[in-house]
């Protein structure tokens, strides 16, 4: 393995003139996806060990989610045509003579995660289907070895702290999400920081049986608006220009109306992998890596593993030391998880600290996986 | 407008230590999922523009591609299941009372697409789904301004020229595919620049019906090095290292066979937005973007305009002073396509030349539609 | 209208030396799709008249069913697959500029139609998917008229008493059914009467979990055989020589043991209309009508109505003269449905009595369809 | 083997004073399932004979279709949304450690039974989906047997010839579809005979580019008109009163147009075994099995072999006696199919000739199920 240590005093992105992070929230059509690729990986992963005491070969990682249709009405409406996904991917099915119901496993959890996780959408407004296929024996094979090996070059990435623009951005969608009761779980945010200013654009669904009157959703865009005004001004010192529902015309056929708080219920695909990163950003100013992190078995995959490590590195480093860190880590084809062929660390620390940190998760790499399997860290 | 420049001496990726570079071929199952979202938008556009003169909204970026299973022998083999290919997204089916067969077209330009570009792989291995819904009334509004306004914040990059590794990654995959009969068109070509070396890896359907035997496909493995190596010494002054197929062993079971010359008949899902951005090339140590272009509206939508414009002002600023360009646009909700609210370029060249061919640009906006309608550009 | 008598003595059938009938359980996969039918249609037509005041257009008539597979074991087991269920049909999705989900509904009412009838089978291990498709606007408009007419000949029929052995048939369904924990609710009987004898033969599957042992098992098929004699000798003079579950062999993977105790669960597929005929019952020595009834619009559809008004019509004249009947009612193209075609009656009763009851049932036809809104009458 | 010969001077139902007759032609969509089913079993046969000598256990008589839309226009309209159709059922997907492309091999021989049989209905027009299951293990064994055993009860009936009002039904249908040009292959014609007469209603889908205009309509329904009064003069002495199209208004909306010459195209759905039996017709006021032939295993099925060999032995008593004869045939479990319970034969003709004949039939039982291989034998 090779260390490269690169002392920055910064992170340089806070010094440029612009900058673009993007929250895609809990209840977008790209995050429901995600949501549900990786619940039911953690499904299939909790019931391999069960029956075999390791985690069998998968990966759930696709899942197309086709928009329903409804007709939210001021205090009121209904779900017209329900919502369709499509969960796919593979998975183990037999296992020593033993034939796992992988599909059965699948359907339970998407049910489950959509009935745990949101407020007025429920698993009745969807029609699931489980295509999920049979694994190719040959990648199977990888379960005899002790510690998985690369067979192809990956990538992650991370840093820590988060920018403020990239705080404001997260605590923005949290807040609304949890604070404002006629909003809906599907917020998008984007942040633009220009000039010291921070231009807010959020796109948030209400939900229409909590919306008493045109006035009233006018009233609650007033409140978003004042809401996130004030998220930006405690955590940040940037000005903030907030814009809400920006596509809104002044009737009710035209507003951000939702029966269920998702643009899923109309109009509005979704799929894995095209929404926020491990870090529950989407930052194109900062290296990116385009794994589909959720619904990748936690185990041997090493773009999931190595995103989520590095996350964890850099976030050590500044806890560690107060250091901005961002950390890429590669992998070495033929070799095991353990032995990145490379790790790169841009921070202003030292580099025996640095040492000291990266030896110490790399020795410890199945956290990250036994985090994955309890569901303690998110992928999107 | 605002214009920045920032004055660079090249591409500082080009000083780094490390440099990775990511192409999936047009056979790979992400790839093809963005050739059938892209064909299927044409498709629309033209019938569109064919029975209303101009194109009407859609967006049909959400294709999810479910593997089939086969039994590649050497010297033959067979598809076993077929490929399972959902087109969904959202399209205009109806406009001043005449019905337009949405679902009748993309399911044509699908089964058209696959035989047009694929030698083995036929649309009779394919079961094709169509489930594109109906879009909704108030985005159609913007049909009737004249030119199509934003309603969120938009980001699009670009750059030229591509760094030795790019161009390696590129030429790696095009050449393989075309040249060596064995190939399919399902080629993962990954590289790493590091301390003057190329690493490529590799992965490369080889179409069972053309090998004649155990060793054939391992001569033919040699061949894909050696011209591998070829190309990156033509084309670059790096040190080849090349590793092909780095997860077959010794016995047929286990070597990269496939009937169709393409992993989606087996065992790899795929779908839009994951895979090569509008430059061909996934780079995660440069600025990207998230957005799927393949399948979206190539009259308003911004993301896969913008993407496309950074990359043709990137290449004339290129083309005609000879200096690397990055180019970011950024859109400004409420204003027109053609007036960004930013635009960024990072370049050698002086602030005239490029203030020229950024306004020359953004006047002739619409040729990048037009571009698209007539399939004379790339998205993926 | 025109009455046709036929003076008979009695059921020619009883005097025939061969009678052939067979009854599929509820639970047999072509019944499923029967009662799914039937309550997609009954749960349309409650929510047509809650909104509208009266029952719009629909036949929700066509349902595939695609069995799942299942892991079936002594004392336990597990289904590996689910069960896959295709609604189909057609409705009124619109109607006075208002918009009813009809899938939704559809749904809805599956789901709840298993969770309500069945033990061990649930609404948990079926896919779902619905695909009623929208009805043709020149039916609708049949709605407007005081009493729905006619455009086709349609035809009815019904007959009473049962003979000894249909009652046979469809005692042992219910019985075993009702009375045997052991057995599911996918139970076949099939009934041969020959030169005094009845030859009855039972396929019924046991649900694995209640079935402790292969010994238990065939204490079971014993316990089918000795219920079934029973209830042959108790309502009938015929000799009972009965066989259960005959594809059976000696070792476990080859017995009729199911995890939800129906065969849906693996390998048998099922549709509506192949099934039982409005009695019950399959009966083909006898006339038999092949309409699909279950899920056609309870209202307009004539072969339902006529069919189910035959079997009324026979019932009444049976109780209120204790002769046997059989009815068989032609619609007449254009006419109203209450002034059928012609109405053949075979019985022994005398025509003044006759022609009272078949007045008395036209004149209160919507009396069938009010039982079939409130779910008082079988289809299937 | 009991043989039942009962005396009797000619065909009953011609001396009753009703008879009910239908035919459901090739293109009705519920024909159309039947079509698909026995031609996806035909080609699994004939593949599983090339691949292993003998055709290994399949039952695919479950196709369910939802229709499509369209918009048909005098002199044109369109396809708008495409028909589905689900092609499910069971079949042997691996032998003697040998993978078979079930879904492959059915989703070809849909396309290519649709292509062979109509005239603007075309492949292009469908979407197909296969979802064929595995078949169960224990009835794989049957076919270690000599000759297949009965498992089960099963009934087969046919008679010969067919009375005037069943020959005048099949003979409409077919020239209709055969000689007028302007009319597809969904032609329903429903014949009632009573007192003499012959009502006979026709619902023709005609071919909406191949009619000039809504005086055309008018011509070709009374050509149609003029043409079966026409056929029924010249095969019966029966009058003729014909209906056609009867659900006609005067206007353009509200005639019986299509695009594809079938039914399927808008609105109306179908599936298996709930159209025509073997001979072609439904007669319900005659002993009828309900059993689906089309689509199941042409080696073991005894319903379907029951049914062809039923009607088999009555055209061949009736073509060398000119004895009417209806034949009924029971199997025994427990014993192969050649040897039947019982065989009912109500004729005419002597006891010796008609035992002569029985008896050549079943020896060479196996010509059943070779006609059905090479499609010679239609089965609706």
């Amino acid at each position: 393995m090779k260390l490269n240590i690169e002392d920055i005093s910064g992170d340089s992105l806070q010094n440029s003139n612009i900058e673009l992070v993007e929250r895609k929230g809990l209840g977008h059509p790209d995050s429901i996806c995600d949501g549900l690729a990786e619940s039911v990986s953690r499904a299939l992963s909790k019931e391999y060990k069960e029956r075999f005491g390791k985690v069998l070969h998968h990966n759930t990682d696709e899942v197309q989610l086709v928009a329903g249709s409804s007709e939210p009405r001021v205090e009121g409406g209904e779900l017209i045509e329900p919502i369709y996904v499509l969960l796919t991917g593979r998975a183990t099915k037999e296992f020593q003579e033993e034939k796992i119901p992988v599909d059965q496993i699948a359907l339970d959890a998407a049910k489950n995660y959509i009935d745990s996780n949101f407020d007025k959408l429920s698993s009745e407004h969807f029609e699931f289907e489980s295509r999920i296929g049979e694994t190719s024996t040959d990648l199977k094979t990888v379960f005899s070895q002790e510690v998985p090996k690369s067979n192809d070059t990956s990538f992650g990435v991370g840093h820590a702290p988060l920018t403020p623009t990239e705080k404001c951005v997260k605590k923005v969608e949290e807040t609304l999400r949890e604070e404002i009761s006629e909003v809906g779980e599907d917020i998008k945010v984007m942040g633009l920081r220009k000039d010291g200013k921070l231009q807010v654009t959020v796109a948030a669904a209400t939900i229409s049986s909590r919306i008493a009157s045109l006035e009233h959703y006018f009233e609650t865009k007033e409140k978003i608006k004042e809401k996130t005004e004030s998220i930006i001004r405690n955590i940040s010192s940037l000005e903030p220009e907030v814009h809400v529902n920006t596509a809104d015309k002044e009737d009710e056929d035209s507003i951000y109306l939702t029966v269920t708080g998702t643009s899923a219920e109309m109009g509005d695909d979704g799929s894995v992998g095209r929404g926020n990163r491990v870090n529950g950003l989407i930052t194109p100013y900062r290296s990116m890596s385009l794994e589909a992190a959720s619904g990748k078995n936690p185990v041997i995959h090493i773009g999931k593993i190595y995103n989520l490590l590095a996350q964890d590195i850099a976030e050590t480093i500044y806890e560690e030391t107060g250091s901005f860190a961002q950390v890429k880590l590669l992998s070495q084809i033929g070799k095991p998880l353990d032995e990145p062929q490379s790790v790169e660390v841009e921070t202003g620390t030292d580099r025996k600290t640095v040492e000291e940190i990266v030896d110490r998760k790399l020795e410890s790499i199945q956290e990250v996986t036994e985090k994955c399997l309890r569901g303690e860290i998110s992928t999107f």
